[in-house]
C-alpha cells in the first residue's frame, strides 16, 4: 500500500535535514495570479522597467508569492499531521527570485520537544528555499505540533534559541538596489523612510471580502496540500466546521491591502513573527492596520533604511473599529485575525 | 498619519496632469487568465502563428484587457470617491500591446462642472496609457461625479466638446495589419464584413453565471482598487446590498460571450460610448445581443473594413426574450446591464 | 441572421475532416493556472530543470491540460448540440507540448448510426491535435449522441471499430526521455514501476471541494463553451438543476489527488477509456482511488516502464468508503464519478 500518512514525531530526527518534495518553477503565470488573488500593487512585482531601473535583474517576483510556495513544499513533510502550526521566526528573504527560477526546499530538524502529555511533541525545524543555482533565497524557523505514533518516551528535549527579531545588521540588503533611482510618482505616495515615525498607526482603506475559490485557487497555487484548505467534508467536523483559509495567503492580502500608506516599501527583508490568532474563512472581509516600529538605518546605505512593521489583520472590523494598542502578547479582540511583525526596506529622503 | 482619502472635486484642477501610480507589465499570465475569467476566445490574443501570419509581431494582449488594466491604474486618482461613474467617450486603441509590455497612465482635467448642490462635482479627465517605449497605446475621455469637500462655490464650470462618435478617419488602423491572410477556417466563420448588414441583430447563443471569485480575481487583476467590487461588509449597507460586478468586466465578460456570430472582428478600434444601466452582481447570468450599426470603408484599404456595434448585456434574460429595438437613450429593462457603442475592425471579402 | 446553431447529426458526413477554430497559444500563464485549479503537483510541469535533466527541452505542459483544451476546441464542431458524451477510447499522447506552443485540433468523422427513434444519432470522431509545426501531439476518439433536425432516415450504419486499450507497442515512449536521471527526493517517494503491484489499490489521502468559480474559469480556460458548464439559469430546468462541472476537470482533479502515491508517474502516454458515471456539482468533494492493472515492459527500454491504470473518481466520500472492487461495467454506487483506464510512464528500478 502506497500510503502517504505524513510524518509522526517519532518520524524528525534532530539534526537530520529533510529534502522536500518537487521543486517548482515561478513564471509571470505565477505572478499574474498573484495579482490576481490578491490585490498586490507593490511596484517591483508589477512594473519590469521600474524594477530594472533600481537595479533588478527583472520585476521580481513578490516576496510573499515566493515565502509561500517555498512553506508550501515543506507542508507534506513538516506540517501534514500538525495539530498546529506554532510560529515562525528569523525568517530572511536573501536573494530575489525572477520569473523562471525553480525553487527548491529543504529543512533541518533543530528542536524536539516531546508534550507533557506524550501524545504528541513539538519539532522545530529550519527551512531553507534554494534557486536552481544553488543561491539561498529565503530561510526561516517554524515549529509545529505534531502528534506520536506512541506514548514511548520520546528523545531528550532541544529547544533552539530563536531570536526575537532579526537585528539590522543581519538583514540581506541588495548591493545592486540603487533605492534613489526610485520615481515616486510611479508609486503614488512621496512618504520615505523619513517620513515614518515610530508608534504612528496607519489605516489601510481597503477592505477584501474572501471567497472559496479565491482562497483555494492561491492555496493551490502554492502547492500547499494541507487538508484543512480543501476539504470541506472532512473539515464539517472541525471546530470552525469549515475550510480555513491558509495563514500565509492571509497576510499575502493584508499585504496587499497595506500598499495605501506604504507604497515606498520596496521589498520585504525579513518576518520577525507572526501569529494567527482567530480563523478566516471564506465570507469574512480582510482589513488591515499597520503600526510603525523601529526605523533602522543601514550600514553603508544612506539611500535605504529598514522599518519594522506590526502588520494587523482584522476580519469584519474596518480599521476604524480596532482598538488600539494591543499588547504585543495579546490578548486578541475575536476580530483580529494577524499580527505580523516584519521589516522592509524604503528609500531614504537623500540629503 | 498616511491617510489615502481619494481626491475631492477640489483637488481637481482644469489643465493639470495627473501621473498615475503603479506601472504594470503586462503578461502571458495576464492573457491566459482573461481567457479564464471571460471565456474570449477572439483568435489574434489566442494564436499566436495567426496573429503573427497578419503581420503582428507576436500576439497581441486583448484590447479589453489592456483597458481594463490602463482604466484600473486611474482609480485610485480619479473614481475613488466617486459617487457615479457617468460616461465615457473616445475611447481609441491606438496601439497594440504584447506580452511583456509595460503599461503606465496619466490624465489631464479637461473639465470641471460643480453640481447646483454645491456637494459634488463632475470632473471630465483624458486618460492615456502608454507603453515602456512611450507609445501611445489607449487614449479616452471619462466622466465622474465626485463629492466636494465643502460647499464653497467651485470653479468657472468647463465642459468639453465631446464626440458623439469616434469617425473611421479618426480610427488607428494598423498598417502591418494583413487583413486578406486570415484564414477563416480558424475562427470557425466566413462571415466578414460584407456579410453584416446595418440593423442586422445577433443572438449570441451563450450566457455565462458570474461568481463573486470570478469577478473579483479579475478586478484585482485589473489592480482596480474601488472599494465597492471587494468589500462585502461595506456594501451590505448600500442600495444593492453586496459587491458589484465590475462594470469593465461586464464589458469583457459581454465581448467574450459575441465571439458566435463576430467571430473575424479581429480588433476594437475604438469604444464610443457605454452605459451600465443596471448593476450586476455574483449569481447574475449575462447574455449578449449585438445590433449591427454603421459599416464604414477605410481609407486606402480594400482588405479591411470597420463596423460599428451596439453591444446590449443583459442578465437572467436570454437574448430571445429582449425586446427590439432600445431608443438610443432607453429607456432600458432592468435586464439590461450594458450599452456598449464601439467599433470593430474586420476582414473585407476580396474582390 | 448570424446564428451558431451547432451541428446535428445531418451535419456530419462519413468520411469528412473538420478543422475546429481558434487555435490556441498554451503558456507560462495556462501552467500556472493549472497547477492553481488542480492542485497538481506532477514533477515535469513543475519544475524546469527537473524536466531538462530527463532529456526534455523545458518543463511540458500538463497532459491533461492538452487534452482539456484539445478537447475545448472540438466542441462547438462535435458537442455543443450533444444530448450525451457517451465514450472516448484510444487517447493517445504523442508528443510533449512545451510552452509557447500552440495547438489547433481537427476531426475526421468515422462512424455514424441513426437511433431507432430516428430522433437522434451516435457520431464518432477521431480527433487530433497538432502543434505549430504541424507535429501531432495528441489523438482521440470519441463519440457523441446528437438530435436531429428531422426524422427523414439517416445513412447505412458505420461504427468504427475501437480497441479496448491501447497496447503498450502503441505508446509513444519518447526517444529523448532518460528515466534514469529521475531524483526521487524531488518527487517525495521511493516507489518505482517495479514496487506496483497488479490488483493494488491506493487509496489517495487528499480531498478537494470543487467550487463554482475554480470549475468554470477552468474550463473557460479550456475554451470549452459547452452551456451546461456555465449558464446557471439555464441549468435550473435540467435534472440537476445546476451547472455541470466539466468531466476533463473532473479527471484533471482526480489526477492531481492522485499525486500522493503514484509520485514518479512522469506522464501520461494513454487513456484507454473512461466513464463519467455520476455528474459532479460545486460543492462536492473530490477523492480518489487508484487499481493498479497491467504493467508492461517496454520495447528497448530497460530504464522505464508502463502501467495500465484504473482511476476511480469519488464525490463526497473519502476512499476507506469505497467498497472494491467495482465491475469493468459497473454498475457504480451513487458516489463514484469517474472510472478511467489510462497509462502512465514511470522509471523502473534499474538492475
Amino acid at each position: 500500500m502506497k500510503l502517504r500518512p505524513g510524518r509522526f514525531f517519532e518520524d524528525f530526527v534532530l539534526g537530520s535535514r529533510i529534502v522536500h518534495p518537487t521543486p517548482r518553477t515561478l513564471t509571470d503565470g505565477d505572478c499574474a495570479l498573484y495579482i490576481a488573488l490578491t490585490g498586490a500593487r507593490q511596484i517591483l512585482p508589477s512594473a519590469a522597467p521600474v524594477a530594472k531601473a533600481l537595479g533588478y535583474r527583472d520585476r521580481p517576483v513578490d516576496d510573499l508569492l515566493v515565502l509561500n510556495v517555498a512553506f508550501g513544499k515543506t507542508v507534506p513533510d513538516i506540517s501534514l499531521n500538525a495539530v498546529a502550526n506554532l510560529g515562525y521566526a528569523d525568517v530572511r528573504f536573501l536573494a530575489p527570485c525572477y520569473p523562471g527560477d525553480t525553487l527548491r526546499a529543504e529543512s533541518e530538524v533543530i528542536g524536539l520537544r516531546e508534550n507533557s502529555s506524550r501524545r504528541s511533541g513539538i519539532v522545530y525545524v529550519r527551512s531553507s528555499a534554494f534557486n536552481q543555482s544553488g543561491e539561498l533565497v529565503l530561510t526561516w524557523v517554524r515549529w509545529v505540533m505534531v502528534n506520536k505514533r506512541s506514548d514511548e518516551p520520546g528523545p531528550r528535549p532541544v529547544v533552539p534559541q530563536l531570536p526575537e527579531v532579526v537585528p539590522a545588521e543581519r538583514l540581506a540588503v541588495p548591493a545592486f538596489l540603487r533605492a534613489a533611482k526610485l520615481d515616486t510618482t510611479l508609486t503614488g505616495a512621496t512618504d520615505l523612510w523619513d517620513d515614518y515615525e515610530t508608534g504612528e498607526r496607519i489605516d489601510h482603506p481597503s477592505g477584501l471580502t474572501v471567497d472559496e475559490s479565491d482562497h483555494t485557487l492561491a492555496t493551490k497555487l502554492y502547492q500547499n496540500n494541507a487538508r484543512v484548505h480543501f476539504d470541506a467534508l472532512a473539515m464539517r467536523t472541525s471546530s470552525v466546521g469549515r475550510r480555513l483559509v491558509y495563514g500565509g495567503h492571509v497576510i499575502s492580502v493584508c499585504r496587499a491591502l497595506a500598499y495605501d500608506g506604504l507604497e515606498n516599501a520596496l521589498a520585504i527583508a525579513a518576518i520577525n513573527g507572526g501569529r494567527h490568532v482567530n480563523p478566516t474563512v471564506a465570507g469574512d472581509t480582510l482589513y488591515a492596520v499597520t503600526e510603525v516600529g523601529e526605523k533602522w538605518r543601514l550600514p553603508g546605505r544612506d539611500d535605504l533604511g529598514a522599518l519594522r512593521l506590526r502588520l494587523i489583520g482584522l476580519k469584519n472590523l474596518p480599521p476604524a473599529g480596532l482598538e488600539f494598542p494591543i499588547a504585543p502578547d495579546g490578548p486578541y479582540p475575536a476580530d483580529v485575525v494577524l499580527d505580523l511583525d516584519y521589516t522592509v526596506l524604503m528609500p531614504r529622503r537623500l540629503p
